[in-house]
């Protein structure tokens, strides 16, 4: 089939905040061809986004990310990666370009596996596909109790990993964070798995995160994540050294896979988190994915909005036996809860499924969407360069 | 003072063209404050840059650059790095803000030293400027022999260095590009410095650009500039380790410090080349020039635009005495002439100097740019977001 179509929906929550929480807007992709649609989502600015995918073309290798994508032939995964190359050759000087084919990828995905009647993950080569053990992602509380009582509410929803991030971690004392830790590990008792996100609060601090290191290790956090500036690949790896019984976590910042073998071969993390929506899509996350097999590093998904984003960013790693943690939005907002029909739940054992169904095997339900739609008009020299699909 | 504005205008040649030539548009950027205005480029997809300036934020560190800079202070050099490290932290999840703020940074500098009656290169506490060799920046020719005409044109323009790039280069047979290499070095003559741009066309294939560099060796090639993917350290790393006489250069795709110093640290470059359009700015580069002295690595300035850009981009090297050779766009559009009033133009030593004036020392003649102007008008729910200014 050709490529004949690719949308955005650009949704919002009626109002946004400063939180560091990535699910009060979204961006949809919509990619049709050979009478079938595929869905996908960037985890980006959704406005930037979309002039990424329509800005008239600055000279031949700062061009728009549609004219790489749109007309091309899709028929088999080789179809994909042969796309991929040709943004990143297109557009290597246009920065935003894996932002917005992240999303435009993992619809093409979707609609790949529709047509063909498949699951992603078996047109990634995987035989079958293991659960996963999903942590709650959750925002540190105002006060050491409010962090406590969430870790409370986390097990009682069945939660046995959870992570706490953001919310003033790392900006304060050292007390104030261990006070927090000690919090967080005792509203999830002693056996779970405690995951610490500080969110690049120190930069490239070395000294400030490793002052951290004792609390981290009294408490049992099994990883500290982005410490550092996403590309501070030096300071990680000299934390890496210093952080005893945790291992570093990191990744998410990563838009193309290079940038995360760095951070696996400089920044000695442990665990390799890859955001499908930010990295360049499912085949570039699948890259990682193998590479990090071969270097003794778990593959760990990023996801902080919707399902849609949650079964494309299983996917990559559905088959691999020793990756079984994931991440898993637990108090994502009203919106990227709308996004689709089904949602991934806990299976008895704790565990989550990737859908065994053609595509990402989600449906978006477009009529719920319409209320969260923000309509947006570009023009470029008095031309209507782009338009929002109406929702009807 | 405070910043009370920044405007952006987008100009164009009436047609882009598919050339590797990112002198066909260009985005300026104007900031002012205390009553007075400085300026700044881009070197950027102008659209989706002006979108990263504008849009709705999406969370608390997915933030539009404008909320880091409108409003700030500004009455020294220590506030422009502030207000960096501020959209650093804010638009961590906006991947085109690095670009974006680049021309905002250099329009800052130029802020600052009006304000300060003082050009940029004392602001950034250098005691003088040292002459640079510019090398002309040209396009192979589409055959051997207009390679060998362009040289001698450039010769004759009293160029005594060239780089030739692009235009086919590393897609053909190797006799082709060693062809291709020795008309370049019969048209600059047998003393020229010859600088050779692979353009990243072997993305990170050591074997295809080691089997370039025999022929680089036998023509004297000063460099081999960009063989690959801006990120792919491994394989510069390796290809370092074999290339000779052969100095590798690269650096230009850097979107922040870290990535260039990781080209120097992993990467084995001889020459650093940053763009002070897109790595973040003036002082950006500076810290990257800084980094290089201090591990014999030479710095050069990547610019093929505008001599506003031309001279943001000899600010940060001013001073250094041992980085002597400077890119100097030498056949770039009428628009990139047409932007600034002065031209920085070689003296009788055939090298060119860093305007000793107040900022960048550049005036821009907006009245000769609106036949070039591309106005844009951003609308999301409805709103006017954005709408470029009249030049009136």
């Amino acid at each position: 089939m050709r490529i004949e179509s690719v949308d955005f929906f650009y949704l919002s929550m009626p109002e946004i905040t400063l939180e560091a929480d990535g699910s009060q807007d979204a961006l949809l992709v919509r990619a049709t061809g050979g009478g079938f649609e595929g869905w996908g989502e960037c985890e980006a600015s959704p406005l930037v986004s979309i002039a990424a995918f329509v800005t008239p073309r600055s000279h031949g290798v700062c061009q728009p990310v549609a004219a790489s994508v749109l007309g091309q032939t899709l028929d088999e995964p080789a179809d994909i990666r042969r796309i991929a190359a040709l943004v990143e050759r297109n557009s290597m000087d246009l920065l935003q370009a894996a932002h917005t084919f992240s999303g435009v990828e993992m619809a093409l995905w979707d609609l790949l596996g529709k047509a063909r009647g498949e699951p992603v993950w078996k047109l990634l080569g995987y035989d079958r596909a293991y659960g996963k053990s999903p942590y709650a992602s959750l925002l540190f509380g105002d006060t050491a109790q409010e962090t406590l009582e969430a870790g409370k509410a986390a097990v009682a929803r069945g939660f046995r990993a959870i992570k706490f991030g953001w919310a003033g971690f790392g900006e304060g004392s050292v007390d104030r964070d261990a006070e927090h830790l000690h919090a967080a590990r005792e509203g999830l008792g002693p056996d779970g798995h405690l995951l610490v996100d500080a969110g690049q609060i120190w930069v490239e601090d070395v000294e400030a995160a490793a002052a951290r290191i004792p609390a981290l290790e009294a408490v049992r956090a099994t990883w500290l994540e982005e410490p550092f500036q996403a590309s501070a690949y030096g300071a990680y790896g000299q934390l890496a050294k210093r952080s005893g019984t945790v291992k570093l976590a990191g990744g998410e910042g990563a838009h193309n896979v290079h940038m995360a073998k760095h951070l696996i071969d400089f920044g000695g993390v442990g665990f390799i988190q890859i955001d499908c929506g930010r990295i360049g899509g499912i085949a570039a996350a699948k890259a990682v994915a193998d590479y990090a097999v071969g270097q003794g590093v778990a593959y760990v998904n990023h996801t902080f909005t919707s399902h849609l984003a949650l079964s494309a960013s299983l996917q990559p790693f559905a088959g691999l036996r020793d990756s079984r943690i994931c991440e898993y939005p637990a108090a994502p907002k009203a919106l990227a809860v709308d996004i689709t029909r089904e949602h991934l739940l806990p299976d008895g054992n704790g565990e989550v499924h990737v859908p065994d169904a053609p595509g990402l095997g989600m449906t978006v339900d477009l009529d719920r969407l319409k209320p969260y739609q923000r309509s947006v008009e570009i023009r470029v020299a008095d031309q209507l360069l782009y338009s929002s699909p109406v929702i009807s």
